[in-house]
């Protein structure tokens, strides 16, 4: 079978839904992606499209739309609750199935290229398919953002782009471009209005403090179910899948006298995800993913 | 994507390995299918093959596999501890991805109908391919095996096969052909080796004794491991999942103070097996296939 990728761009519009139609039009017209989603937040005037397919016809379409951004998006004109640096901000490629990291890191170098070339962006390739290894990390790539960058690029080396122009675009600013893992958006939610057991179990699985590995969590109340939630990213699922969270959440529930009221799964994940979550789940011994027949073809 | 089935044909053969072996053979020779498995039995003097592939090239080699078996297996001199009627006894299609029951039904009517004038073998179709009510039941079908078929073919008109000619190929037999949904085959192993609970868990649990739908269970000591089993088959996964027969026998096993050791999956189960069995296992609100990328594909 294909390699398929997923491919998640974030866009600086999110108040002008002709403007994101038209972004999300531009990926349509690719044969061999899929469209799955768009989502505008008009606070953060920010968007996310997402899409599936192949390295090539992906590639193709994902330079589409950071065309159709830098064409409708005026970044000096551009205000949001979201740091960002440009029209198309930024552009993960995402291993879904027969393809690794280092496919979409290639696929990111190719898109990066063009991008700077075509339209005569700057491009920050990060993550995986970052070039130097300070770029591996998002937040210092968009540092400054537009507008602390339009100083530095051309002056500060370590600003240097990986494509394009040694300037900022004047209105289309600059984008990274990269490679990443899957990440899963898993909730569990507790069978309590109180968001204080939800914030002490987010706090201990959480990594950043020494929790599980590759958890992002938060808890909150959820005013209208009359429950909390502990709402994660879980960055890496083959290393701490969504079993291992949710079966750590019922025991750390438990310990306090709360019940888990059930979980969510928000927007898409990669079979293989689920799989794992099952075989985890239910303690199938010696499983192998050869088992799923799909896995066969 | 193309649709995808599986097919499962079962041979009275399980004693020569050369013999199996050319049956084997026979299919990965077909452009388009994918051989998973063989296995035999000496006790039963059966063997059981593994495939998956688009209609068409899986009947070319449900159709050759079964050629094979008819000019190397003679059922006159054939003994074995497992019901049979035929060289290829029995030819079961099951959807996998992309493919319904009815599709797999038709793709046994066109294999049945070539085994039957091509090899001039009597063929009956069963289970969902069935075109008599009273051949669903492939027990039923399968009645006087060989020997009794051998006096019944031509006499009675209730014997009488869909395809091929009124009398029983002389060293070849008759074969099944039919289409049923996919079995897995899934086991949970208790923490004591007294089979009594496992037992008495797997006679709550299974349907002929009104337990879950879909469900055939027995409960064995496994010795070596100093455990025991409730041993399963799950004839539609949609219906009673592995999450719900884990759930339900760990919460019997609890009530009689015995803890769940693990589970086994034996051979192979489509992603959505597992992929239903983590919703239900993580308490996924809302959760739909369309959430798992491939099923976007």
């Amino acid at each position: 079978m294909d390699p398929i990728i997923q491919c998640v761009p974030n866009f600086s519009e999110g108040r002008r839904p002709e403007v994101v139609e038209e972004i999300a039009a531009a990926v349509k017209g690719v044969d061999g992606v899929t469209f799955l989603d768009v989502e505008a937040d008009a606070d953060h005037n920010r968007c996310v499209l997402t899409m599936i397919g192949p390295p090539g016809p992906l590639g193709e379409a994902a330079f589409r739309a950071c065309a159709k951004a830098a064409e409708r998006i005026d970044m000096t004109a551009h205000q949001g609750g979201h740091p960002r640096m440009g029209a198309t901000d930024v552009v993960p490629f995402v291993p879904v199935r027969g393809a690794g990291l280092e496919d979409c890191a290639r696929l990111a170098g190719k898109v990066g290229e063009r991008i700077g070339t075509e339209l005569g962006i700057p491009v920050f390739l990060y993550g995986e398919a970052a070039r130097r290894e300070e770029r591996r990390n998002l937040a210092a790539v968009r540092k400054g953002q537009f507008e602390g960058l339009r100083e530095a690029i051309g002056t500060d080396p370590a600003r240097e782009p990986d494509f394009g122009p040694a300037r900022i675009h004047p209105t289309a600013g600059a984008t990274a471009v990269g490679a990443r893992f899957f990440l899963v958006a898993f909730n569990v939610n507790l069978a309590t209005p109180d968001a204080k057991l939800a914030r002490r179990i987010a706090k201990a699985i959480r990594a950043s403090s020494g929790g599980l590995p590759h958890v992002k969590a938060i808890g909150l109340a959820l005013e209208e179910k009359g429950q909390s939630q502990v709402s994660m990213n879980l960055t890496d699922y083959r290393v701490t899948s969504m079993a291992k969270v949710f079966e750590e959440i019922r025991r750390r529930a438990g310990d306090a006298g709360v019940q888990v009221a059930g979980s969510e799964l928000i927007g898409f994940a990669p079979s293989d995800a689920l799989v794992r979550a099952a075989a985890e789940a239910l303690a199938i011994e010696g499983f192998e993913p050869g088992q799923v027949l799909e896995n066969r073809l």
